[in-house]
């Protein structure tokens, strides 16, 4: 790989990216932009903007968005539409936002004439693939450079004399190495090394951040209301919502009552195992009541190949193939099966816990004049059912002739 | 389908499999061997045997069994080995039960000399399906009778005309009509019909009746531990534990904090939406906890391809194909990635939920020295992770370069 | 059901529907309504006309209707973008026509008022199953005939009785009994039953209608091109052909060199196995053909997920649930996957085999540059390979120190 | 990595692994042992015995093993109980035998005191990550020096002029380059580059060395019979014959008939794609016979199971995971389902195609009497069909229901 002469970095105005939009400069005496996204982790942008000036970047270099709506929207909502939980448990908070970051990556490089895109994610983990295929897909030409494979600042004492050197402020509080690492997005806060790394040993009470703990929860449960529209929850107890407004809305319930927490021994697509503390208040919620929608909604042939290609789909995201073609085509797929998922859920949270307790909807297929205990008026003849059973049992009673005659 | 001489009905004990008995002897003028199993349903089955002879079976003819110990260990254990859930969330505790009832009545059927088997299941549900299903695919002449379907007793009134006609006993709070079915076994509670058949309304707190309420459990947490072998669930707190009895007290702390309760409108196989409540407090602590020891011990590529064929695997046990060869093939990839599954859980019970903090095994894959944020001693060589994304983008980006030139 | 007051039938103008038609009027008093299609079986229908007002049908409730082009353009290719084969050998070609005559049948029951339709189905086959899941899942209120499984005709005796007794001309090669039976249309001509009832015994060459044996095909190969656009073949030869004229003369270069001829044992959706002799000469083309031109325009993870789909696809066609949410979702995945595939295949035909013999497209994957044993000019570094195998190698690298230390 | 003390080299007697021979004494100066198998390419092996003394390597490094029997029984037979093809035609010929020979390696480095072992696949192909993800699989300690990767022979001249610096002698045809490259077991020959890298032309006809072109072959068919036992071929014509004996005879009858040849383009697990010809003359033939007697012997739910699964199988085994948790896993699903494949199968040879005519089994599953057109003796009640359809389309018809009052 030539040495890149403009390189697009997304930067979180924090000690580290500050240290490798440094580097980069040093390195291959290249320009650097920076992207700093609001993804609704709760930090302010502006400190970055300041950061990154004091750091010589040009204003026009300085790209500052708020992606919160788009984020919901594109990702988060079709990813939902799937009911996607990685190794049975993991919502994929992460996962998801990674394909954002880099599609406004590679968008920013085209329109600054950029050669290359940067990321501060390790090469232990799963973010760097995930950068880096969805540039290469959006960008088969873009070089990427992910300093921490690169350098020789192998320790947070090299770390931090290379920032010294390079006049880069350093808190207080990042003098000592933090005891955990942590990455947050509107979907969720993930938390994992150091003081996580033993899987035998209970999370420490501090690593939560986004959920009060279930036993300081409110001791009554509370009821909420989420109304669906082709698969994607729209309005919140009556009222129509926004996207972003509607997973910040069901972050703030689920933080109150203590829902969404996690603690995940999970496979990298790296090959190792990681141990992992998520928080996911919201989107607990949403999976809780898309398939309370769906179970309404959704006919049973769908929901069970639904259910078949979920582990894949969710599998694509976790590695870091959002853009692929079997990403897309399983997503048609999905988004083909939500037509008619609409309706309204109702939920209710109680101390760490989200349970559908009612749903109903002008488009349901629960029929309770087919399922009644009294009489249905002849909507279903039960011998029917006799057949049904003598023609599925057939092939089995074949075999077991057979089997019998066989020994 | 001629007339049956001697059949082997599955007896509760109860009314209605009462009135079964005997419009079985008034139908086809045939002998009846009734069979009654404990499968931890919690119910004295001496009271079974008194009814029956009271309507006439001859005490040969009675058979009395307690299965649990079998019912856990050759179905259920089984099942949780592949963390079966069916649409997402139904730990499928009635489907379970019904191979090993048709198995023990086809199997009484050929001690006895019977040609055929009955059971109480109605036209509407899946239970019939599942039952007769069994029973043909371990004997193929079998005669399946099932009165629900072919009887005109199609009113409650019609039902106890009929028992009286026959001198069987009414128990006075059987004169009215119950508010709701019930199923029950070691495994689960099953409710649903009549006051439960609106799927917008909540069920009424008295359909519960294996837990208590989350928010009447104790106000503590409460932790245990469970040890694994090949999969399954063998010590709880250091003690070792038959399966029946494992699942006995798990059910019990499960019950305590209120765990397992579930309000489910789900496809049935024979076509129409049902909504039910269960409840399967030791079986929710067994998914996690079995979820928790796989994270540690079972490699990623084994954990996907169970992930993946779950929702079929379920999705078999549910629609009563448990003795059909797909099944046993699925069975036999299953068991075949168990073989390391093993070590200790360490779960945190509190109010209607129950979260894995802790795992830890001699078999462990996890390793803290490749995922380490320290030094890892060479365990891992970040530059590798850099040829790995750029082969895995190969073809996205001959992709992405293609679809830029195809325009 | 009541009895219906105006069938729609899906009358051929031969013997047996014939024999329904009368009666359907002299069993129900209903009118009749018949519908002739045209779907490329070889058969002039004007005499089905003739025959249907001769047995007393008004003339504006004959519907004869040349469906050939919706047959393959909305059906057929769609079916094969899939690469769709049913227990790995069998094309679907008579599973695939018929949700199209059911849609018409019950577009014709909607246009002229009648309240059922009707079709000559037996009540083993797959047939029924196909005609009438189609038929409810297009109007939930249609009532379905099915003679065959009512009829006390259970013998061709009393079949040729109540012919003559209602005036039905019997040809007079009808008299005795064929000596197979064969159902046609443009993709296929299936045989079965009588003397193919043996599997053990080679079909007699006189089973043969579509295809010449190969032993008497031409003895130098032909070559031909077929150029295709979003998945469905377009050209032929350089010349742009409809769907139907495509198929038309694919099948005559098929029947000319002996190919798609099929001899399969195949299980029934009703539970038996049953033995076929199929010919599918221009649809044995297509298949090689769109395989071939995927091969080079459909990326890796696409054409796997589209192989891993399509035993499913498949089965939901040969089962009869073409119209079901399911079947469209997987359409919706493959159709999705379809939109780069363009191009041109060159095949071989020779003595019952098609074989591709080269591809392009301008919108190919294949990069000669890429994959090239000649130097490559920088576009792949094999050093990448090395990082790419370590870190696929290393969770087997930790499962291999696990079961060492396990032991 | 650490150099190496002493290689286990995978080792032809040819040039090229003669070089990597010289290379590695150069390189590391370690001791080299060879190992050179039989898998049936069709080469004697002494040569190589007297080629490695040649290049100094001492006589109890030497292992020359005829591993044939060992292939086709333990490798070749299990991967075609599952009917494995890779993208719908290949049938994996040269990636089945590349963990054989790693497994082979390791064990040698285990006996002979070696820590690492070494091969001559390049660095753009599939084969480097087989050898390598085999070779770690089985043991997580072991060095792996892929020469072809490492290198700066990255010319033929180069090469040679290597070559004969370390006095390599170097056959005349040695001296030009082959026009193309060629891999060669018992169950296939492959050949592939060069001449063979516009995927748009055809191959020329001196490409194909294992079968004759099928014009040449004989103007009579040919008919065989293969009978087998749990899904193995055990019989041929009658003669019971070893798994190697079997493959070696169905190659003779299928180079004979110009049987397997195969012109494909497929997908790289390394990311581009790679124009193959292929030749699997017996392999093409046990494709078929398998299929036709699993058509009679296994059970629709087995046989669909399968199919779903293969692509997954025949994928990993392609990418090299032939040792993986996962196949392994598939494996003992595939192979619980060969219990009751047993039977006969006669097949038709006949100028590039091979045909099931017949099969026949005391294990069949077809049920004359079930499928007959004539009386069927009260086997099969077509009444239970209305039933089977009418649930089966309840769920469609719900539906229609519901989008028809839903718009």
């Amino acid at each position: 790989m030539s040495a890149p002469k403009k390189v697009v970095l997304a930067y979180s105005g924090g000690l580290d990216t500050s240290i490798i939009l440094k580097w980069l400069q040093a390195e291959y005496g290249c320009e650097v932009v920076t992207f700093t996204a609001d993804l609704g982790q709760g930090e302010e942008l502006e400190p970055a903007r300041k950061k990154a000036e004091l750091l010589g970047i040009k204003p026009e270099n300085i790209f500052i968005e708020d992606v919160r709506e788009e984020f919901v929207r594109d990702f988060v909502f079709p990813m939902f539409r799937a009911n996607a939980v990685y190794e049975g448990l993991y919502l994929l908070g992460t996962s998801i936002a990674r394909p954002l970051i880099s599609k406004r990556l590679v968008e920013i490089a085209e329109a600054t004439g950029a050669d290359a895109v940067a990321h501060g994610a390790t090469g232990k983990g799963n973010d760097q693939v995930r950068f880096e295929l969805s540039a290469y897909a959006l960008n088969p030409d873009i070089k990427v450079i992910a300093p921490w494979r690169e350098w020789d600042l192998t320790s947070r004492t090299k770390l931090l004399e290379f920032a010294e050197a390079h006049q880069i402020p350093i808190a207080k509080d990042k003098r000592g190495e933090a005891p955990f690492s942590v990455d947050a997005n509107l979907l969720h806060t993930s938390s994992e090394g150091k003081v996580l790394e033993d899987p035998a040993v209970e999370a420490p009470d501090f690593v939560y951040q986004r959920t009060v703990n279930p036993e300081d929860a409110p001791d009554t449960p509370e009821y909420i209301e989420i109304g669906y529209e082709k698969g994607d929850p729209v309005t919140l107890n009556g009222e129509a919502l926004s996207p972003a407004a509607m997973l910040t809305a069901l972050n703030e319930y689920g933080r109150t009552h203590g829902i969404g927490r996690l603690d995940l021994v999970e496979g990298r697509f790296v090959g190792m195992k990681s141990r992992g503390i998520y928080e996911t208040p919201g989107g607990t919620i949403m999976l809780e009541a898309h398939r309370g929608i769906e179970s309404i909604t959704l006919d049973r042939g769908a929901a069970h190949l639904k259910d078949e290609l979920m582990p894949r789909y969710a599998e694509l995201i976790y590695n870091g193939f959002w853009y692929s073609p079997e990403r897309e085509m399983l997503q048609a797929a999905i988004d083909k099966s939500q037509e008619h998922v609409e309706g309204t859920v109702r939920l209710k949270l109680y101390k760490g816990s989200v349970q559908t307790v009612g749903r109903w909807s002008d488009k349901s297929l629960y029929s309770e004049q087919h399922v009644t205990f009294e009489d249905d008026a002849g909507a279903y003849d039960q011998k029917d059912a006799a057949g049904f059973i003598k023609i599925n049992a057939l092939r089995l009673r074949l075999l077991a002739d057979r089997n019998r005659r066989g020994s």
